[in-house]
């Protein structure tokens, strides 16, 4: 017997041939055919002029998509955990208070972070489904005016709950600390104004309504932001996410190598952006809005009751309390099984008991709402909860025309 | 004027249309055409039950790639540095001591990696170009024999010096520790037997031999390593890489949610993966050996004298001198400009002193090497260092032939 017989058998498997799904769960969303399709284009080398140059027009783009003139603009190379804890381990020193907002899992995961660098959080809770309470943030200055930074969540990805980020940050510069800020989900599906409300460091994700392959992480940092990290006086814990580092890559006309960039991801982030730029940001924005009131008029006429209460529901990611009597697991797989449809889980405590609708970016179309109220209709009827689909279709229709 | 022309001009960006390159630097490598074909394939959600049979496929793939059966084998999320920084920041707790092994530039970036991690660094120097010596291990180990981790490369990508795996192990373990090791550049290029060798954690790239899209680092852990994780007394310092964490997504029956996996990259790796499997794993590691012969004979005939001695030069990555009176980049350029061929330039103290040229995974065939011969001998004739282009076909074919 060879040495690999004994440790492992040569494994033989078929290529993978993903099914065809809608998906409106709370990311990632459908990718346009014409980022699927960048995503295949050659793969090129990390320093290859023609792929620096790409890197420029990215950074542009993403400056657009942020609405900032930040020069620090990038995607970082991995998922939008790796984007936060790149704002929180180069923001925070060990021993800073830091006041961190609550008001869903991500809040929660900012906590984490902020202790994981060696500072001091301070927690505002707020209940999950609401928005951050500016009021209390005010308050929570008050009590630690040693504070340095404020973090928050501007699009709660497991409420579906907009919190007013210009508020909060209004009061963080009024009390001299910077914000650090969520913007996952808010990302080209709401309004997000980073320079106008003078958020300093914003983290997103590729894959919610900018619509790309997940794993890549858009983030940007004010003139602000910068100066701080520059002047920190301890090492950043983390090398891989050290700005120090990652700038003589992404924001150097040296472009030394730190290290490999995800190639074919950056091209179909490129191809997004691209396409987001031909539609116009407050024209995204308002489609978002537009196609929410859409799947909003269906909902209720299948009395479907959401979590969170107007203005701060997010059209981009719609959050409704499941029905009583109606099996949570079961209804998704038959979505899943028969409509090739994904729909959102609850997370935490609000497992079980909430659904999360996206329409996020490429998934933000008429068709998909359509596919969407028919598909829950049925499954839902199936469950011994009748739902009329020919009332939430005259519904939905009506809203559009509105 | 509006806001949006305050802040940023839309950008009018095309689609980016990249040159189709030949790559023969340290990485990335061509990918295959059904890598680059799966890769576009649609997008499903990373809870999908359809993506998650995948992941056990690529962890079943990666084993065997591995030539392990460790339990604890996946794809971190990010490049080869996160899978570094993973290994580090899950076995290294503050205070710890760990021998690091530095004979190129990727060894001291495991330095960096154990002092942000709070450990402290004993290192172990080796000239640029040679591999690890064993008895300066075994005299390190000696003179600190509380050191819980030995750490070194086995593939360096910055001087295409191989170490002796086997024999570093095997010294570490009669001290009673374990080793971090890096393969980024070796797996699935050369002879890496992680369970015969006794390796308890080792880190790799998806963009070297395994000839992936970038951003996307196989680990593999020994029951040894994985226990000393769950046995650790400080948490570990990164929130997206605690292992306990990233374990209940990637490795239990509950698939809790961590993080959004880079679906599209890893439907790549898959492929490659799967490519591999069907030609073997000894057999790739003979492809590599056999076409660097046939490269070789063709830069002998060039007068090319290689940085790496025999044995421990690596098949797939070749670094030769740069002979005398030729200008490194105007060179480099020409290759890619005249031929649309990459190379590699050299690292750290070895820049503008040799070239790399990659022989990994599916950038490891004929066709490359004869049109990098081609390629070379022009460019160096052109700088008036005539190089017989013919000879080193003719050397190239009979290496091959034997």
């Amino acid at each position: 017997m060879s040495a690999l017989e004994n440790i492992s058998a040569r494994p033989s498997f078929a290529s993978f041939a993903p099914p065809s799904r809608t998906l409106m769960g709370p990311g990632p969303s459908d990718l346009a055919p014409r980022t699927l399709a960048a995503l295949a284009r050659p793969t090129i080398g990390h320093l290859d002029p023609a792929f620096v140059s790409m890197m420029d027009e990215l950074k542009e783009l993403l400056r657009y998509a942020f609405q900032t003139t930040n020069a620090l603009t990038f995607p970082v190379s991995g998922p939008g955990s790796v984007g936060m804890e790149t704002c929180f381990d180069n923001l925070v020193e060990p021993g800073d208070t830091v006041i961190v907002c609550r008001n869903g899992v991500f809040g929660g995961r900012m906590i984490e972070n902020v202790q994981r660098a060696g500072g001091i959080a301070v927690i505002v809770d707020d209940t999950w489904g609401e928005p951050v309470d500016p009021q209390k943030v005010e308050d929570a200055f008050k009590a630690n005016p040693q504070a340095k930074l404020l973090a928050f969540v501007h699009a709660e990805t497991s409420t579906g709950a907009r919190s007013d980020a210009q508020a909060l940050a209004a009061i963080a510069r009024r009390f001299g600390a910077l914000t650090i800020v969520d913007a996952v989900t808010s990302l080209a599906g709401c309004e997000l104004r980073v320079d106008d409300w003078g958020l300093d460091a914003v983290y997103s994700g590729s894959q919610k309504c900018l619509s790309c392959t997940p794993g890549l992480s858009p983030v940007t940092f004010s003139p602000a932001a910068l100066a701080r990290i520059q002047a920190r006086k301890s090492k950043v814990q983390s090398w891989f996410m050290d700005l120090n580092l990652v700038l003589d890559y992404w924001n150097s006309a040296k472009r030394t190598y730190h290290h490999t960039a995800p190639i074919n991801s950056l091209y179909g982030l490129h191809e997004s952006l691209v396409q987001l730029a031909e539609e116009g940001i407050e024209n995204a924005w308002a489609r978002h809005a537009r196609l929410h009131r859409m799947l909003r008029a269906g909902f209720e006429a299948m009395d479907l009751a959401f979590v969170v209460a107007e203005p701060w529901r997010l059209p981009q990611l719609n959050t409704v309390h499941i029905p009583a009597d109606v099996n949570d697991a079961d209804l998704r797989r038959q979505l899943l099984t028969d409509f090739n449809l994904e729909i959102g889980a609850g997370l935490g405590p609000l497992a079980g008991k909430v659904w999360r609708f996206g329409l996020m970016g490429h998934s933000c179309r008429e068709g998909n709402i359509l596919l969407c109220l028919e598909a829950l209709a049925t499954a839902l009827t199936r469950q011994g909860r009748p739902a009329d689909a020919d009332a939430a279709f005259a519904a939905a229709r009506r809203a559009l025309a509105d």
